[in-house]
């Protein structure tokens, strides 16, 4: 992914209830759903024991706000509020400037 | 933490190499030594066998960069070149806003 400036990242940290309750299933299905809409870049994902963090990167701040309108999306927010997160936070940033490392 | 707009975050996504080799202590280390920097408002971390990705916040771009160019932080950043990741990737973001979700 080489996108031009500036794009946009939405960084999702979250803490999980206990137990799947079909947590694992609806997020394949989200993030393959986020990756088919316009204005999409890419998405990464960790989680470990104590908390969860999911970058996806956008090419602007409206292609952003039409996924999180996004219908289907919306139901498997409602999910997450009611039965997957004990908490989580929405960050809405724009990137200035990346670079990286290979080894 | 509920810093006033605008602040920084700066994402950085890794994978590591095989083995431990000093990096857990060094992590450690890193983390408390960047918690004492002027501007430092806070850090999240997750990883999992395919990826860690770690968020810092700061008050202004001034202090991502003199963390950067902390002399610690450097001898660190040249190991981690040399001996803890496969690769990285550094993106340095302005938060736009935010919002949160707690049961």
């Amino acid at each position: 992914m080489a996108p031009e400036y500036p794009y946009y990242a939405v960084i999702f940290t979250s803490q999980r209830t206990d137990g799947d309750k079909g947590y694992g299933r609806m997020a394949r299905k989200m993030e393959e759903l986020a990756s088919q809409q316009e204005g999409f870049l890419g998405i990464e994902s960790a989680r470990d024991s104590e908390l969860g963090i999911t970058v996806s990167y956008w090419d602007s701040l409206e292609a952003i706000q039409k996924w999180k309108d996004h219908a289907a999306h919306q139901v498997a927010q409602e999910k997450g509020r009611t039965e997957w997160y004990k908490n989580y936070k929405v960050r809405i940033c724009k990137v200035e400037r990346d670079y990286s490392f290979e080894l």
